[in-house]
């Protein structure tokens, strides 16, 4: 009898119908002699809803507040598709993510797990019961509600699958699995059947969606294989584990892109120690998170210090860094909101050369400007024009024969 | 600097503007310099909207998983109300039944509290907090959530009151008190500036939707004054105390009248000993209340047992009498669903004869048959024909002068 978790994401637990659905899924699952536990997300735009709600009453609304508030949701689809089982004849259980032991720290909105008390859920197993766990939420020492951020869910998954011994955690959403590039804007991309830890990682972290860099991480940190597949037939997903043989990995894997991107530049910087400290700390404590950071060679002791944040920060990290830049006494400081992001990874990358040079080369070839570049071992990511990602991803589709 | 409870219902935080509503009386009182604990109902029709939407799912929703699911509801509007306050400047912190620590027993739907915990209100308030908590709902010693029944948010607010040794609770609601007849039948019906808890419960019992039974019995138990008032403008509303003078006690306060009423007659039942335990356990086990109990004298060792039970569960109540009768040999089992209640309630009456007979005579002046008599000290109520309920309270109205 193996122990398997799932987790499906918000367009599969949409309205009444695809609630059904799941269960049935979930039901086959339990037929085939496994217990299950699920990790379910709020029904389609309940989160966006509840956002809307809050934001009609304070513009600014408190961040613990909110999380509670947004918890709600989860808790909806997860006891409705507890009754859903039933339904059909089946033992099933909701939990709220304070009673499946998910206990994080008070960084409201974007929590992170620290352990997960296990008791209640093993106990629940053991009485027959498939376990429906409210994904994207936790509960700090205090009994605060906390959440874990957009697409915790799919952590609270991992998270469990670990804490469990599970012997695979799978991903039911609305996509088929990984792709080579996106594939709304791709149309030739390819479906990987596997792909390793980081460069899922990296895929992740630089744009793909499919699912939340935080679960990939703690599922390479446990060695637990993650599926990725559909909720609505019964493809093949994306296997992500440790074990994909050399030869499959030594290639670029696949394209990712962010449209969500802005720049940010102190212009006439003084270019003395200290100085990327008093801008960076602040805008850490503000809990910006700061992308690509580029400093110019200086030029009597003065320079250029360009960074990315995420276009959805740009607001608050202006507000941050505005006094502080007058206050080192730079000469001004700009930004540009128009920006996007287009990555290529890939495990073999670091030991063949050309990779840069093709990628540049096709990016030139349709006069696409590159604005930054940021490296690492397995990823290089060009920042460029946002009217011009698109090209961009199609480009590079093609220059590294990713359609075959 | 006193301790102040209030309680607004579902009407009173409709919607975001209502809400912003609701946290500028708040504020006012927090402004007087009172320590203020707020409890919430669920916004407008949210409870409803979820119980439809478990419906559709399951037509027999699993208890347990449909109070975790209705919890929600008071959670959305517990935190928007701290939003809205925190918006105007003040300091304000929601919190689920649990984290108020509202303790009650595991009888879903219709749990009773056994205690209350308030070491995590009572902190929040000492850090110049105004409290907001969700109505309706609390936890069991197992962390499953439990909601009180229909008007259980009342329940909450008394509750708090009681362990918080707050001097009021005040009850905010989209009508301006208790009056002496519900002013939607009775045009010139009266507002009390007083009542006795007692009284007040037999009228919310009997039909007075004003104030949920177990909140007043809870506010007599521990003598803790209710205020009920309407959220939408300053008119005095209507104080439940026990210091009600005699002289203003000493006659019928009001009309209660309840549509909700189906009865069922057990015929031709062998009357012998256990017989009625038989029928009424199971019953009770079901969790169906019955009302009024009438059996008729016995001919020939035959007799017929009639009750009531509230409309919405008669179905219920026939699927468990049923083959009861059959068992102990009934002749049949018949129902009807269209009757309803209604009682004249006050203290004086005990002392007093000729209540009865002129509530009789009011009645069949009007042509109204009544169907079922029952009786407490302070009540006397009639089971008649739905259709001739709204006659009967205005008749009643005017034969006990209650317009003065």
């Amino acid at each position: 009898m193996a122990l398997i978790v799932q987790k499906y994401g918000g367009s599969s637990v949409g309205d009444a119908e695809k609630i059904k659905n799941v269960a049935r899924r979930v039901a086959q699952t339990k037929d085939k002699g496994n217990q299950v536990v699920v990790v379910v997300s709020a029904m389609g735009d309940t989160t966006d809803e509840l956002i809307r709600l809050a934001y009609q009453i304070n513009e600014r609304p408190d961040e613990r507040e909110l999380d509670m508030l947004l918890s709600t949701g989860e808790i909806i689809s997860c006891t409705l598709l507890a009754m859903a089982l039933e339904a059909m004849g089946y033992e099933a259980i909701s939990l709220s993510g304070a009673q499946a032991g998910i206990r994080t720290d008070a960084v409201y909105s974007r929590a992170r797990i620290q352990r997960v008390d296990p008791e209640r859920i093993t106990r629940e197993l053991d009485k027959g019961n498939i376990v429906i766990v409210a994904g994207f939420q936790g509960i700090t020492d205090e009994m605060d509600i906390t959440t874990l951020g957009r697409g915790g869910s799919d952590t609270t998954a991992v998270a469990l699958a670990v804490s469990l011994g599970a012997g695979v955690c799978q991903i039911y959403t609305d996509v088929e699995g990984v792709f080579t590039a996106d594939p709304r804007i791709v149309p030739e991309a390819q479906k990987l059947p596997e792909i390793g830890y980081e460069e899922m990682l990296e895929l992740a972290t630089y744009g793909a969606k499919v699912m939340h860099p935080r679960a990939v991480e703690l599922g390479e940190l446990f060695n637990v294989p993650i599926l990725v597949a559909s909720s609505f037939n019964d493809n093949p997903g994306t296997l992500i584990h440790g074990g994909v043989p050399m030869e499959v990995r030594n290639k670029v894997r696949g394209i990712a892109h962010d449209l969500d991107v802005a720049k940010i530049t102190v212009v006439g910087v003084p270019d003395r120690p200290g100085i990327a400290a008093s801008i960076f700390e602040p805008l850490a404590k503000a809990n910006i998170s700061v992308d690509t950071i580029v400093q110019n060679a200086s030029i009597n002791n003065i320079t250029d210090l360009t960074f990315t944040v995420a276009e959805s920060q740009l607001t608050k990290a202006i507000e941050v860094v505005k006094p502080i830049a007058k206050s080192i006494g730079a000469r001004d400081c700009v930004s540009d909101s128009k920006l996007g992001k287009v990555s290529i990874i890939g495990t073999g990358m670091q030991n063949t050369p050309g990779y840069a040079a093709r990628m540049f080369g096709a990016l030139s070839e349709k006069g696409i400007n590159i604005q930054l570049i940021t490296t690492s071992e397995i990823r290089i990511t060009c920042i460029i024009d946002e009217a011009r990602v698109k090209d961009a991803v199609q480009a590079l589709h093609r220059a590294f024969e990713l359609e075959r």
